[in-house]
């Protein structure tokens, strides 16, 4: 952003912005004139500038206070691309070329987290809404991953908030992804294994109907699960894991990039460390 | 929806929808009046009206061609939830409690493909945008996953895209998830392997710089990749499955629920698999 402000041959405002990498313009959203109509006359003089430049994409984000905006924006060509409380992004593809301009974010995240004891016992509970609910299923503690959360953290977080349980995460067991979901949207669902660290059952009414520790076969040989090919599998591997005969991915932070940022890689750390470690020994 | 139109006791048509499961009403769009401020009135009354009958949280969902209620709707109090090209969905919590309304997606997710001839040789790419543009780094190809494509599928399609080679999915070898992407987004990453199916490369000049078959161990030694904790943990998987000693999540199509609805669940199949065999060959 610079204090030069532009005047278009018009005489309106250009609107002020950044250039991105992809051929694209950035419209600041601080430099906004507020009223509707001297916004008209700035956005159609910028975008006979911006098609005069060749631009491709042009990106402007009105914050909600704006929202008066919306529909001259719209009017201009402008078309939304995502949205948060706080604000709306709208595009417009001003290039002969065909739009490359990147998509909105397509997934959903959940995880499910199946927490054993040394009794073999799962701990299980019955949801106050949702399809199951009222008919005395059983399930595994569920929930969404938020934005910015480690899967592993949302695992321990839902048992947490669900059960009381306090828990260690062990690993990835599966991942499914279906289609379909809330608005849309993909869905990747985390089968996660956890320790527990504690006990004692304690459970919000509004969201929990119950909660208990399970003997695993009564658990596993509900309808619920049967009539599942998909938690039918995952019993399987439940029991195969509790023989040590089943490996899922584990975390590990790992740093990459220039800037030495640190995530999360969930694979098969048995195999690579068992590899890595016959490597070291055999040299 | 119904026939009957339910007026307000000051006159005003209240607007048509479905009551939720969550306590929650979903505003039916083609009920909407186009008229701003007849929709004004509407909008107030039937804000009164679900108050009286406490329900919590209002969907508004206003195509873009009604671009012109959505400041309307922001005065009475909606705020954005999430928008694709053709629709701004909104969102009012009328009710004392917390807002429990869940979150818009809050996941991008992404590939990246391994494919490994019989020669040990990798196939990779130089890129015309991002970050390793005009470094003279060999990548693999990568790319994002579309809303409701396969994990699977998508690795495919991008190795096609970026290199004109056929490919037949493997397994996934490890998911990283990162913060902080594009729009404030989470991301997963899925590293995949893929076994080729044809050799000869062709590649779209506007996005892919060059492509070939290299030996894997150069691919290796570039400072791109001894720089990154990740890929240096790649390349040992990498090398490791090549010895048969690592095994990733493999893709099984499993249906579960009231609707029989199938979805790709990727878990160690191998694992599971021999688990299977040894029990059926025990009994």
């Amino acid at each position: 952003m610079s204090d030069y402000v532009p005047i278009a041959e018009d005489g309106a405002v250009l609107l002020d912005g950044e250039h991105d990498n992809y051929g694209g313009f950035i419209i600041e959203p601080s430099s906004l004139p507020p009223h509707p109509s001297v916004f008209r006359g700035s956005l159609r003089s910028s975008i006979s500038q911006w098609k005069s430049e060749l631009k491709k994409g042009i990106w402007l984000k009105l914050p909600i206070e704006n929202a008066e905006l919306v529909p001259i924006a719209v009017k201009e060509g402008f078309v939304y691309h995502h949205a948060e409380q706080e604000y709306l992004m709208l595009t417009l593809w001003i290039h002969e070329s065909v739009c490359t301009l990147p998509a909105n974010a397509s997934h959903q995240v959940g995880i499910g987290a199946l927490v054993l004891n040394i009794e073999n016992e799962l701990l299980v509970v019955q949801e106050n809404t949702g399809r199951t609910k009222g008919s005395g299923t059983w399930k595994m503690p569920t929930g969404v991953v938020l934005q910015g959360e480690d899967i592993k953290d949302a695992a321990i977080r839902e048992v947490k908030e669900e059960t009381g349980v306090d828990t260690e995460f062990i690993e990835v067991f599966g991942v499914r992804q279906a289609h379909g979901a809330a608005f849309g949207k993909s869905d990747l669902f985390f089968i996660c294994l956890l320790r527990p660290l504690s006990l004692e059952i304690v459970f919000p009414k509004d969201e929990i109907e119950a909660a208990q520790w399970m003997p695993f076969d009564d658990y596993r040989s509900q309808d619920f699960n049967t009539n599942s090919e998909l938690l039918t599998r995952v019993a399987d591997i439940v029991t195969a894991a509790s023989e040590g005969k089943y490996t899922g991915f584990g975390p590990e932070w790992l740093c990459s990039g220039l800037h030495r940022r640190g995530a999360y890689f969930y694979h098969n750390t048995r195999d690579i460390n068992n590899y890595l470690e016959d490597k070291r020994s055999s040299l």
